[in-house]
C-alpha cells in the first residue's frame, strides 16, 4: 500500500512556513507500515492542486492532501477534489449545523464562507468524529468506494491535522490494506545513555525480538526532548496491541531503569514538576551557562507556579559570588556547583536548589574545555540535610546543545534524587 | 520562469528530518522573480527519482535537486541525473584532485567511493566556485544548452546548498530567464507597531515605489524576531542595485525611526548587546512571566559576558518581595515592574535594570487579562538618577507568544531608551 501526501499552500512554496505536516505524516504511515514515495508541495491554485492530486493517485492507492480547507477564497482544495472525482460539492447539513452552533454558542457572527467548510464533494464523506475545528477530514473515494483508491483531506492546523490523521484515517488505511492488525507505539523518553549505549543495554532484548518481529525497537535522539525509545506492537485488536506494548514496556523499564524519565510528549520538566509537586516540594534554581534556559524550560509546563519559585541567572562570576555566596574562586567547578544549588535554596526560599555551571564554548573558560558542566543539586531536608552534592559530566555538540544538554542533564539528576529519596 | 524543487532524501519522507532546504529555496526563488509552483519530496531510489525529476521538468523551465550527492551507495542522485539527461558519468579531473588534496591536507586516507562525488554526467558542468564540500554543485542542460531547460543538482548540507544557490545558481536561473538585471534583498527588523500599523505608516512610501515597482516592500510578522520588512530593489549590476537598497533603506528609517532594529540577521538582543557594549554599560534583567527565556535570549548571542551580569527569575509572588524588593501588593502593574527593575540593577550590580511581569495565559491572574504586561526599566545614571520607570503592553496571541513578546517589548524599550540617552 502506497500513500502520497500534498501539502497546499502558497505560503509552504515561498518558503513563509516550513511544511512539517508532510514529515509527521509520512513518519505515522511508515509506522504503519505503509510506504509514502512522494511528498508534494502545491499553492493555492486549482488547477495546478488538481494537477497535484491526479499525479499522486496516478502512482498511489492513497493520497492525504493536507491544507486548503479554511473558509476563505483561497481555500479550495474542496473544489479541486470536487474536480479529481468529476462531482459538484454539496452541502453536509450535519456540518452545517455544527458550525453554526460553534458560533452561536460563542455569540460570534457567521459569515456565509463559513458554510464554505460544510461542503463536501457528492461521494465523498465528511468525518464527523474527531472533528477538532470547524472543518471536518474528509474521506473521497475515487472510482469504486469499496476497491478503487482514495483521497483524503486534513486541515492544515497541526493539532487538528494529527488528530483526523491519527483517529479515522490511519484506522481506515490500515483496513483498506487489509492490514487487519492494528499497530500502536509509544516513545519512552531516556536521558543519560548515547544511543549507542542504549542500543548496547537493549541488544539481548532486541535479538529476543527480532524472532518475531513484534514489537519492535527504534531509537531517535531529540536534543533537549532526551533520546527516545519507540517501541511498535502489532496486534490482532487495539487491546492485544497495547498489551503487548505494556508487557514490552516493563521489559524495556527493567533494562534501562531510572534512564526513562517520560513518556510520549511527556518532557523531563513535566515529569519533575510532577514528582515534585506530588511531594509537596519546591524548586529554586542557579544558572550560569543555561542563561535562563532551565528557568524558561520549566514555565512551558502549565501549572509550574506551584512548584517553581525561580532562579537566579549568575552569568558574571561576581554575580555567583555575591548574591549565590559562592566562595571566591574558579566558577566551573564542583565546588562551585554545591555553592550555587545552596544559595538558590537560600535566596529563593525553596525546598530544593539545582544548580548548572559551566562552559558552553565556543571557547575554553578558566582552563576548561567547552562541554564541561557541573550539575548542583542541594536536596535539603529531602536529603537528610546531607548538603549539597555536584557532579561533572563532559557533553557533546556545539553551543547551542551544550546549554539544551545542560538543562536535561540537571533535571534528570534532579528526578533520580526524587525517585531514590522515596 | 518557473523551478521546481525536487528534495532527495528517505529519512525526508519519515519524517526523521523536516526538509527545511526546499523552503528556503522557494524564498530565494521567490526574491528575483522566479516562480516555484510545485516542490516534491522522494526517497533514495534510483527510479523514483528519475521520475519526480522528469515530471518536474516537464511542467516547468529548471529544476534544483537537493541532496544524494554524497559519497555513499545511497547517494544516487548523479546517477538519476545521468539516466534523465541520457549521458553515462565521467570523472572531472579537476574535482577529484581538489578531493583528494583535502584529504590528504588532512592526514586521512580516502575511500574509492569519495570519488564519486567528482562524478559528472557528461555535458553537466560542475560548479566550482563556490564549492564548500566535496561534492560539488551541478548545472546539467536538458536539450539545447542554450534554449534548452536545465536542472540544478545541490548537496542536502544547508550551510553547502545555500552558498551554491546564493552564488552560482540563482544569477545562472537569472542569466537564462532573460533577469540582466541583478536583485538584491535587505531586511529591516522592527517591532512597536503591528504589521498593519507599519503598512499604515509606509502606504505614501509604498504608493511612490508602486509607480516605478523598483524597489520593493514587503512585510513578514516573525514573532520573537520581530515584524520584518524586505526591501528588494533591481539593478544593472550589484552595484547598482545596492545603491537602491541603501537609498530605500534610508528613506524607510526617516519614517519607521526608532521602529526599526537591526537589519537581516541581527535580533534584537545583539543590537542591544552592541549598544550596551559601545557604551561600557552592564545589563541585569528580572524576569517573571517569561521564567528566564529574555537572560537566555540574550546568552545566545556570543560575547554576551562583557555586558549580561544575570537575571532574577522571580516567578514566585514573594520571591519578588524577598530577593527584588518589591513592595507587598499586586505583582501584575507598574509599581512591582519598576521596582524588579531597580531590584534587578541592586542585586545584579548592573548599570541598568529590565524587568517584566505580566500575564502570559490562558487565565487571568490577579483578576488581570492573558496579555496584560508590565515593563520596568532603571537607567540609574544614565537616566540622571530619574528613578525606574514602567510601562504597561496589551500583547496579542496565546501563552508562548505573549512571552515571546514580552521579550522583544522589553529590549526594544531599552534599545530606545539607550538610544534617547545619547
Amino acid at each position: 500500500m502506497r500513500c502520497d501526501v500534498v501539502a497546499v499552500g502558497s505560503e509552504l512554496l515561498l518558503g513563509q512556513i516550513v511544511d512539517t505536516n508532510s514529515s509527521w505524516i509520512g513518519e505515522q504511515l511508515a509506522l504503519v507500515g505503509i510506504d509514502s514515495l512522494f511528498q508534494t508541495k502545491v499553492g493555492d491554485n486549482l488547477g495546478r492542486i488538481v494537477t497535484a492530486l491526479e499525479q499522486a493517485l496516478e502512482r498511489s492507492d492513497a493520497v492525504i492532501v493536507c491544507g486548503g480547507l479554511g473558509p476563505t477564497q483561497d481555500d479550495i482544495t474542496r473544489d479541486a477534489i470536487a474536480k479529481v472525482m468529476g462531482v459538484d460539492l454539496e452541502l453536509d447539513e450535519e456540518v452545517a449545523a455544527r458550525i453554526e452552533r460553534m458560533f452561536s454558542s460563542r455569540g460570534r457572527r457567521m459569515s456565509a464562507n463559513n458554510f464554505r467548510q460544510a461542503e463536501v464533494p457528492v461521494g465523498a464523506r465528511a468525518i464527523h468524529d474527531p472533528q477538532p475545528g470547524t472543518a471536518p477530514g474528509l474521506i473521497c473515494p475515487i472510482g469504486d468506494p469499496d476497491t478503487g483508491k482514495v483521497l483524503y483531506a486534513v486541515p492544515g492546523v497541526p493539532a487538528e491535522m494529527r488528530e483526523i490523521v491519527s483517529k479515522a484515517i490511519l484506522p481506515d488505511l490500515q483496513r483498506r490494506a487489509g492490514i487487519s492488525a492494528t499497530i500502536v507505539s509509544r516513545t519512552l523518553r531516556t536521558w543519560g545513555e548515547s544511543e549507542s549505549g542504549l542500543a548496547e543495554r537493549l541488544a539481548g532484548r532486541v535479538a529476543e525480538l527480532d524472532r518475531t518481529g513484534n514489537p519492535t525497537l527504534a531509537y531517535l535522539a531529540s536534543g533537549i526532548e532526551g533520546i527516545k525509545v519507540r517501541l511498535t506492537a502489532k496486534g490482532a485488536d487495539t487491546a492485544e496491541a497495547e498489551a503487548l506494548l505494556s508487557a514490552e514496556e516493563a521489559e524495556v523499564r527493567a533494562i534501562l531503569g531510572d534512564l526513562v524519565f517520560g513518556v510520549d510528549d511527556e518532557t523531563i520538566e513535566a515529569s519533575v514538576l510532577a514528582l515534585m509537586r506530588a511531594r509537596g516540594l519546591t524548586l529554586g534554581l542557579a544558572e550560569s551557562l543555561t542563561g535562563g534556559m532551565m528557568g524558561s524550560r520549566i514555565c512551558d509546563v502549565p501549572g509550574a507556579s506551584d512548584v517553581f519559585r525561580g532562579s537566579i541567572v549568575s552569568y558574571a562570576s561576581d554575580v555567583k559570588y555575591s548574591v549565590l555566596g559562592v566562595p571566591e574562586g574558579p566558577v566551573v567547578s564542583a565546588e562551585a556547583a554545591s555553592a550555587m544549588a545552596s544559595g538558590a535554596r537560600r535566596v529563593l526560599g525553596s525546598d530544593i536548589g539545582v544548580a548548572v555551571t559551566g562552559v558552553a564554548g565556543p571557547d575554553p573558560q578558566e582552563g576548561v574545555e567547552p562541554g564541561t558542566v557541573y550539575v548542583g543539586l542541594d536536596l535539603g531536608p529531602l536529603g537528610g540535610d546531607a548538603g549539597p552534592e555536584a557532579f561533572e559530566v563532559k557533553l557533546p555538540g556545539d553551543r547551542v546543545l551544550v546549554r539544551q544538554f545542560s538543562v536535561i542533564t540537571a533535571m534528570t539528576a534532579l528526578r533520580s534524587r526524587l525517585l531514590a529519596a522515596d
